[in-house]
């Protein structure tokens, strides 16, 4: 059933081929320092960091360099992203980048003016932000996350081994994104197919959950056949326009809070994910990828009406003369198949997990109550030696 | 392909059957004068009208009546809602009812402040506001519209057979609307299978355009078959509330704006069944159920792709051994079945169109470009004459 809900998501997109030209009327709207938050250097290569400083430049703003956001951005490197913030007073947080950038911005912005740990006040004893919010802005060059307009916010404490993340409310939502699907075209396609089963991921961490059979449950059936078609096609040609901003929009449907609205929700493959990532410092698509399968074998006979309703909605399998059981594995076989057939990461052991590690990362697993089966740790260290 | 686009939404909403308790919240964001606008009194019997009351008076408001909006609402309602408005002062306008009530109540956020013709204005002239506008705040009692989320406003002009809508930018948005499925319960069920059809428009409006692939066609195929599927149990059942949250649910999510983003749309059914209801004054969601099949089997050979593609997977046409014409064909034979099913009215002249009326309506229909076919007048009297 619909269960009771709010919703509101006030980010304001730009999107399409020319939307960097939107940068300029946004940035009108906030004070003169800007804090410009980045990766490792790629947007320098392609150009996207020139056109951006071109624009600050334009728009007379004092120009805060914050570079260095790692894939999983760590709890050092928020200290010194807030340390940076407050230092220089800055009036705006421009991300440019990827999910992590855009995560790692938003920590940053409910950090500054809290007096507080923000690793212990947000992620460890899991409270809202009581203090000033500093605004986020995002230009998005990689897709996946769906953080350009929602409140998520992971972070990695390596010293502690744990990968958390923190969904904050709407007033931390990015107020304004650009989305230029032409800014993906440069990514490796690693990063790419990475991206493509976060979504996907994303997608199902909402669809398995609830027997019932909300408005979300159908549109999210339609998100994920379009996105299956358009990443067969990103993937033999990465420069197809059509398919990448598909896929990009995709991406923002996925996770900007609104299929979720009033029902149930998993998130145990985030979960084991996230642990896998905070031992491996792993590509987190590819640590979602290679979990989800032992997982999704793992439930499903709890789940089995929605894996068979998986298996003929988005994946065409006909029910003619089958149990419901081998429907619903044959579901799970063709996106096997489909994740093959992208050249997903499909073994946390090439990632670079151990054996050794296989107990502390169970440790690390937040065990949720939203799916089909509630997993015990018993559960957790099986998948994971699955997924070996 | 997907265009380029700008999106936001911030309206908020609160959904479910305690959502009414919110709107103290949202109360105490506004000045202290409340221009309550509702219709022909349904609120006074089914005991909402007493509940919003008390939630004002607790929380210190002044009330200002403003009852009497019309499922069509007419200019000159308009300008007694200006007018009321103004003699008050009022700091919000607060619209109990389904869209007309909704509707009126943007179209007089819009006017308070502007010093020309508001019909004039944005209805003929297409102008957009360089006012203040005053916020509108929505409880929603009847589903269909889509206008607690988006900037939607017809007026109807009797002394002109026009009936105009303008789409207003988000700033007219409501800031909040209340979405409770129970308010829904006592209404007629030709109102309520009206209000599905309207929704089902909504899709279709959007759907059938463009040879495109976007994920919003995808999307739009998951709102068909969950509305299609929620109809017909509260048609059985008009008390189940888990198929009216649902159809609540669906509606707004049709027309909040999003799915339309980055591709064309159509808009022509709108267009045709609105002249109808400027010269009959019908129901709205019946005079587009009047026209639709006419108006599609006329487009047809000109997005036969879409067409075909809207039965295989809004109907579950099988494919084999067929033409696309008749899979298309057979698309539109399932759609008719359904709406028979309901009881929807198939012929304008049930609404009260004659056959003296149809030059008229047709001078009245806006010729828009985004279809699969451009309409001359010819067509359109084609298509009115076939829908009597």
């Amino acid at each position: 059933m619909l269960g009771n809900f709010t919703y509101c998501n006030p980010t304001r997109l730009y999107f399409g081929e020319d939307s960097l030209q939107f940068l300029k009327g946004e940035l009108a709207k906030y004070g003169p320092v800007v804090q410009l938050i980045y990766g490792g250097g790629s947007i320098k290569k392609n150009g996207i960091y020139d056109q951006v400083i071109a624009i600050l430049a334009d728009c007379g703003k004092t120009v805060v360099e914050d570079a260095g956001v790692m894939p999983n951005p760590t709890v050092e490197k928020l200290y010194e992203g807030v340390k940076i913030a407050r230092e220089n007073k800055v009036d705006l947080l421009l991300a440019v980048g990827g999910g992590s950038v855009c995560d790692y911005a938003k920590a940053v912005s409910v950090s500054i003016r809290c007096e507080e740990d923000p690793w212990e006040k947000y992620y460890l004893r899991e409270e809202e932000p009581d203090c000033e919010i500093v605004p986020v802005g995002c230009v998005l060059t990689m897709v996946g996350t769906g953080s350009e307009m929602n409140g998520g916010a992971v972070i990695t404490n390596h010293a502690q081994k744990r990968k958390i993340g923190h969904v904050f409310g709407d007033e931390v939502f990015p107020k304004f994104t650009i989305l230029n699907p032409l800014f993906t075209y440069t990514l490796p396609k690693y990063q790419m197919v990475a991206g493509i089963y976060d979504i996907f991921s994303h997608i199902s961490e909402q669809y398995f959950s609830g027997e019932d059979d909300n408005t979300s449950d159908y549109v999210m059936e339609g998100l994920y056949r379009s996105l299956v078609h358009s990443s067969r096609i990103a993937f033999r040609d990465p420069e197809n326009y059509e398919a990448r901003s598909n896929i990009m929009w995709t991406a923002t449907w996925a996770l900007n809070t609104m299929v979720a609205k009033g029902k149930a929700t998993d998130w145990m493959v985030h979960m084991l994910g996230q642990s896998v990532g905070a031992y491996t410092d792993a590509t987190h698509g590819m640590t979602l990828a290679a979990v989800s399968l032992p997982y999704y074998r793992h439930i499903l006979p709890y789940g089995l009406k929605k894996f068979v309703r998986f298996a003929q909605n988005v994946w065409g399998v006909s029910p003619e003369g089958k149990t419901d059981e081998a429907i619903a594995k044959e579901g799970l076989a063709a996106m096997e198949a489909w994740m093959r057939e992208l050249g997903l990461v499909m073994k946390i052991s090439d990632l670079g997990a151990t054996k050794e590690m296989l107990e502390g990362i169970a440790d690390g697993v937040f065990l949720l109550s939203g799916g089909y089966k509630q997993l015990s740790r018993e559960d957790v260290l099986q998948i994971l030696r699955e997924s070996m």
